[in-house]
Parts: C-alpha cells; sequence; structure tokens
C-alpha cells in the first residue's frame, strides 16, 4: 500500500537536501556496530544510522516492542506482522521528516562511516533461484547451442539450495576458492580457480515463515516477504563445470555470496512495483499454483541494476570505476511471490531470516548481462576495459561493486547501498592494512 | 582411540544385561523433553535417559561447562574440543557402570518410553553428499545403461545443499509433498507426489568448525566430526525428475529429512573403523587434497544398515515389519573425513552443528538397495511384500524403519536407536489420534 511514508513532498531534516539511496521514503533495516561495540539494530537515513534499540529504551519509539530491535539481528523484527512493521515504519517517516523531534531523536544517530554493517538476519537457509531468463538463455548457449532453455524453465522457477554459513556483508574478501578443475589432461587438476566470476542478483528475504506441511498461496506469498538486497553469488565457473553434475553447483558458490547489508523492506519498495513484464506472448501460462492476477500486474519491481568494476590498475591512478553492466530486476521470469510459492508448493517450511536469491539477472543483449561468463562469451571474447586491460574473468584486487536504484516518476528514487568485494589470492595474509585502501575508495 | 569406555567387559547398573543399541559403551548425546517440558540435553543408557544438564549442576558432573549442557541444543557441548568430550564420556562411563554411583546418579535417570527425542543441533547448515557407489550406478543406470557412472564421479566427493529448516527427528509425519509432475501430457500437472521414495544414508555431525576462506587438510578432518547419526532422504522421484536439471534437486527432497535423535559420537566409534574398501583396484587414487593414508586404512566405518517396511495391511493384522534392505556403511566410496576435507577445500566455512548425509547407501545387489527406486528398478518391477501386497513407491500410512549397527568381533555391539516416518495424505488432519497407534508400535 503507498502511503504517506512515499510522499515524494517529504524530506527530512537529517538531509534536506535529499539523499541518493537513503532519502525518508526509503528508511531499510541493518545490523551496525561502532568499533569494537556489540551489533545493533539501525536504520538508514541520508548519511547516518539510526540507532533503532537505543531509541526504542529511551522514548521515541516506545510502543514497540523494545527486545525485538535490541537482539544483534532483525530475525524477531521481521517476524513481526506486517501492520506492526508498516507502524514502525511510519512513526519512523514522522520521527525523521518533522522538524520540532529533531532534538528527540538526533542523540541517536551515527554517521555511516564511521560505523560496521553486517548481515542483517540470522540466515535460516539460503536458497538460489535461476529466474532471470536471459541468463538462463546466455549459459544454456554456451552449452546448447540449438536449445539453450531446458524444458521446464517456462514451468518451474528453477532453484536450488545454496550455503547459509558463507553469506556475508559488504566488503568482505573474496579469497580465490581452489579446487578441482578439468582441462585437457585425464586427470584433474586441485588449484586455484582461473574462471572466478561474479552474479548480479537480487536477494529476497523472508519475514514471516510457513509451517512444515504446508504450502503458501500464491495470493499470499507477498505477506511472507520482509524486503530485498543486492546479492553477488560469485561462482567459481572452471570448478562448477567440473563438479555441477548431476547434482549441481556446491563448491563451486559456497565459498561466499556478498550482500548488500541494509534490508530494503518490501513497505518502502511498494510504488516501484510493475507487471511482469519478462514472460513472452505465447509462453505457458503459470500453472494455477503460481498465477495470481494481482501479482502478474502489480508483482514484478522496476529496479535498475549497475556492476562496477575496479582493477588494481585503475586504483593506482585513480580511475573511477567502470560500469561493466546496466541492467533491471524486470528481467526477471518469475515474481518474488512465485519463488516463494513455489519453494513452500511441497510443503517445505520457510522461516524467518531466510534469504532466496532470485538469480541471476541479465538483459537480452551485451551491457546488460549479469555474469562475465555471458560477458566474455565462456572467456572467449575478453572484455576491454577503458584503462587498456581485458578481463575475461576476475583477477585478484579486482573489486566489483553492484549497486540498484529504484526508480518511478513521480517518487523519490531509493537505493539499496554497496554490494562489494575484492578478490584476493588464497591463503595470503590479508590484513586492514592492505585491504583499506580497496574498500575506503567505496565509502560514498 | 580405544580406552577403557570401549571394554567390553564393561556393564552398567542401569541395563547389567547389557543392551542392543545403548550399552554402556555407547553413551550418545541427544535432546528430549519431558510432556510439556523443555528441551534438555541427555545420554541414552539401556532404556533410559540421563539428564546431563540436571547431573551437571547437582553433582555427578562436576567440572565440566554446565552451561553448554543445559543448553536447549548441543551445539554448545560439541564445539568443545575433543579433549573434553573425550573426558566427559570417561566420566559418563565411569558413573554408568561402577555401582557404587548408583544412588548418586539414579535420580536422573527417565525411562525413555516417558521423553520425547528432539533434534539434538541446532542445524547450520545441510548438505547432502552422493558417496554411495553402487547408489550412484544403479539410478545412472536407469537414465545412462551404458555409462552410469559420470566422469566427475571417482575424483570429486558430489554433494549439494539440503535445507536445514526440514531436518526432523524420528517420528515427525511424512506428509506427501505435491510438486508439479510432467508425463505424457505436453504440459506439467501439480499435485501428490505419487512416487514418494525413502533412501538410507548415514549423517555426520559437525563439531568444530572452520574459518571462512580457510580449508581443513584431510588429516585433521576426523577431529571436525562430532558423531553420527542415521537419516532418511526422503525423495519424490516424479518431481525429481522434471525440476533437476540444471541446478539438481530442490523440492524433491527439502520437504522432510528424518534423522535418529542420538548422536552417536566419533569416540563410541572407534573400535568400528575399517578400511576403506569401496575403492576397487584399479580406480583412480583419490588427488592429495583427499589423501591420507591412515584415513584410508582406518577411515571407514562398518555400520550393518537395515531398513523396515510396515504397510497399513501388516499393521492391522499385526503383522513384523519386513526388512526390505540389509547393507553397509563400506560400501561408500568416500570416507567422512574425505567428505569434510572436500567440502572446506574451497575455503567454505563449516560450523558447529552442520550436518552432512554420507547418499544413499547401497550395495551392488538385490536386498541392498538403499531407495525403492532401485529396489523397484524405476518402479518397473515392483517389490513383492510377504503381506501378499507389492510397493514401487510409498503409500500413504507405510512406514520406513531405518536401523543400523556397529558390529566387530571383540567389541559390544552399539546402535543408533530409531530413524521412522509415516506417510500421510497432504492436508489431511492428521492428530496424535491416527498418529500415535502407528508410532507406538515402534517404541521397542
Amino acid at each position: 500500500m503507498i502511503d504517506e511514508t512515499h510522499d515524494p513532498a517529504l524530506t527530512s531534516w537529517v538531509c534536506p537536501e535529499g539523499h541518493a539511496e537513503f532519502p525518508v521514503q526509503n528508511l531499510p533495516f541493518g545490523v551496525f556496530s561502532h568499533a569494537g561495540g556489540e551489533k545493533r539494530a539501525g536504520v538508514a537515513i541520508g548519511d547516518f544510522v539510526l540507532d533503532l534499540a537505543a531509541a526504542a529504551h529511551a522514548g521515541p519509539l516506545t510502543g514497540f516492542d523494545a527486545g525485538a530491535v535490541s537482539s544483534p539481528c532483525l530475525n524477531a523484527l521481521f517476524a513481526w506482522d506486517c501492520d506492526t512493521r508498516r507502524r514502525l515504519r511510519q512513526r519512523l517517516s514522522a520521527l525523521l521528516s518533522q522538524p520540532g523531534r529533531k532534538s528527540e531523536v538526533e542523540p541517536f544517530l551515527a554517521p555511516a562511516n564511521r560505523v560496521t554493517l553486517h548481515c542483517p538476519m540470522a540466515i535460516s537457509d539460503y536458497t538460489d533461484f535461476y529466474a532471470g531468463i536471459h541468463h538462463a538463455t546466455n549459459v544454456g548457449r554456451l552449452f546448447r547451442p540449438d536449445n539453450p532453455l531446458l524444458p521446464n524453465y517456462k514451468y518451474v522457477p528453477i532453484g536450488y539450495h545454496g550455503r547459509a554459513s558463507s553469506v556475508r556483508a559488504s566488503g568482505a574478501p573474496v579469497t580465490r576458492p581452489s579446487g578441482q578443475c578439468k582441462g585437457e589432461e585425464p586427470v584433474p587438476q586441485f588449484g586455484p580457480s582461473g574462471r572466478l566470476d561474479f552474479e548480479l542478483e537480487l536477494g529476497i528475504w523472508i519475514g514471516a515463515g510457513n509451517k512444515l506441511g504446508a504450502s503458501i498461496p500464491i495470493g499470499e506469498a507477498r505477506s511472507h516477504i520482509a524486503g530485498f538486497c543486492l546479492l553477488n553469488d560469485w561462482s567459481a565457473r572452471d570448478l562448477q563445470a567440473w563438479e555441477y553434475q548431476p547434482l549441481g553447483p556446491f563448491l563451486a558458490k559456497n565459498f561466499l555470496t556478498t550482500i548488500s547489508p541494509w534490508i530494503v523492506t518490501a513497505e518502502a519498495l511498494e510504488p516501484f512495483r510493475a507487471a511482469q513484464a519478462a514472460r513472452p506472448e505465447g509462453d505457458p501460462p503459470p500453472l494455477d499454483y503460481l498465477w495470481d492476477e494481482q501479482d502478474q500486474e502489480k508483482g514484478a519491481y522496476a529496479i535498475d541494476l549497475d556492476v562496477h568494476l575496479v582493477t588494481p590498475k585503475m586504483r593506482a591512478v585513480g580511475a573511477a570505476p567502470q560500469v561493466i553492466t546496466r541492467t533491471s530486476s524486470t528481467y526477471l521470469y518469475w515474481t518474488p511471490a512465485q519463488l516463494v510459492a513455489h519453494h513452500a508448493s511441497n510443503g517445505c517450511n520457510l522461516t524467518t531470516g531466510d534469504l532466496l536469491g532470485t538469480g541471476t539477472i541479465s538483459g537480452p543483449e551485451r551491457g546488460t548481462y549479469g555474469s562475465l561468463l555471458e560477458i566474455s562469451a565462456g572467456g572467449r571474447e575478453p572484455l576491454a576495459l577503458a584503462s587498456g586491460e581485458s578481463r575475461s574473468f576476475l583477477e585478484d584486487g579486482d573489486e566489483v561493486l553492484i549497486t540498484g536504484r529504484a526508480k518511478r516518476d513521480g517518487y523519490v528514487t531509493i537505493g539499496f547501498g554497496d554490494c562489494r568485494g575484492v578478490v584476493v589470492e588464497r591463503r595470503r595474509d590479508v590484513g586492514m592494512d592492505v585491504l583499506a585502501p580497496m574498500l575506503r575508495a567505496g565509502h560514498r
């Protein structure tokens, strides 16, 4: 529901000029810490973070369950019913937009560049889907030029389980994985991956869960979604090619998944809902359990997604990050509600804090691809960079940054914050003396 | 290390005649509750459960961290170093075998048939391997008669991530999943699975974890294993056949995984270690990161595994469960240490409470197969039962019970407890009036 919290005329006394990512219309939730301090729930506003627990205890947020916002993760908060969450959003919107509340709230603000952001939920299970139809087609074409999409693709929201323990907030080093790679030799070799890749995805955070043995009807699926983040499903293509049959990707993916640490709520994204446009005329309609008219008309999201690359050479000469991908979440073949309904359709129990990846989001042409595998056509057509370098896959020191913006005429644009990682060599002793300059460059 | 706790002459004053599964040489850890009570850590001895937390607070277990054994799950206990765990085992062995300690310990014993057993750990991530080479061959043959094993099988311990949220202790109802099935019609149909199956596996519980980006050398892998359980990886074959390409099984597996609730510790299983015998002469040797001489000589386990089936007709006439499979963990192609070392070889962080399934364990011939898919040759050769019935796949009301025994000459046999489930129709209101008689029959 679009309400007064989305009013484009609303401004915050924290950032009266507005903010590219975190204007008062956004109000994403996250978990942060001061140096050496404990993890705390927070809300992003402009270049500041509001300490939710302190505000709940000291006054401005009385009436809400202080225990839920005092936890070191947001699971308790997102287990709340949608109405309570919406009331909290309305209260925060009022506190941060009404100049008269400034003195009451200001003590609970910390500059964002002075805190560390963490994974916002204790992740119960992490599932990765494959809903980017152009990605599925592009990757399928590398293996099956004449028949890129498998027969199940337009019926089944294809997904698989990923690794929850290795999901990390933006900034975590991307340690190049080692593994078995099979080349021309008869015997595979174990060593560092030579085909390290990124994958541009959206992440979907689950709020309320369902009981084991029950399903989630498509018409109710939206109410189980807490919010969204950006997600980089780092992938080692050489490990993947050798290991993935017959049971799917495993060590090629589970060494790290990076997320943008703010949960941009479903409430904040209400104005950016869009018709499900990625299913071409003539495609089979979704089966009944995935079909909901309202979901088809308003269940997709219009989010612009960019991938930026910084190489060590670019960093050395102070060059700006190069945008290598501009794409959009409208290329997803299945809506978030369809992914949720499918996941629970067999009675599988989703739980608060589950993370679902959409799968890699690519558009139909060059410049819109969400992975280097597609950009470099499997390594055969290296990407030429403005720095004079080229890349088929990622090299040590390369930094990948994913950003996202939800935009719509008549509404204030909101962002997601950074989803960033720098590739580092395995086993090298990576101290902050090495990483800090790389990461500092990104604190915009 | 085999020590005095394995002495075959040792008896417990709790069960001086010994016990088929839980003699004093076993001492498995679990989590139990009294009716309406909270979850508590316990140890099985004969037909009784020792309340660890109460014993730690009241005296007999002083010197151990009472907090760790007072938790509603065993994660803190199994995060202990191996030495501390071994000392606890030695103390428990002494308390339960020395008649002079009876009066001190007896107040903390509860009859096992009066308590409910629960999942013993808060499961962080659940991974399922595919290490049963005969199973992989049998299933592969159904799809590729001339080339059943894929080229990676003898190099890569094939595995994939499963669903942690739907792992349940023995006795949980097996709600028949619905899903997309593709028959002869051009469009798949959504409905209850018609090819519901069991999969006989061992489960491996992880104790100490590793840091993200670090690996676990094969020589250290054993020290990361807390213990073992029986595991039934229920599978819907029709859902699986349609959904599994290209990313592996998903909804066909994640509706339920049943485990035997006692953690039979690595310490208890020391006498039953065996040479790795499932790799035939002429097969390629494991790559260096999976090769350890001691592991090859003593890293496998000799555990007899049986599958028992009870149909509603058998239950109605009071017939005994029919053993439909007798097999052995010696058919696993990879040792538990190899699975652990492989899982962490790319830097993936294992964490305390992770559960690894070995994959379905089958032998080379009929009568030793670990799934109905193999027993019925994909449904083409239904299994004839002594009751006059036949089964290709599971029907509503069918009960599957997996049992396991570790046996070796000169040592006392130890067991795992039950791993049991009854198939129930989806959405039927299954109250305990229906389930209780089915489950009670199994409380031996």
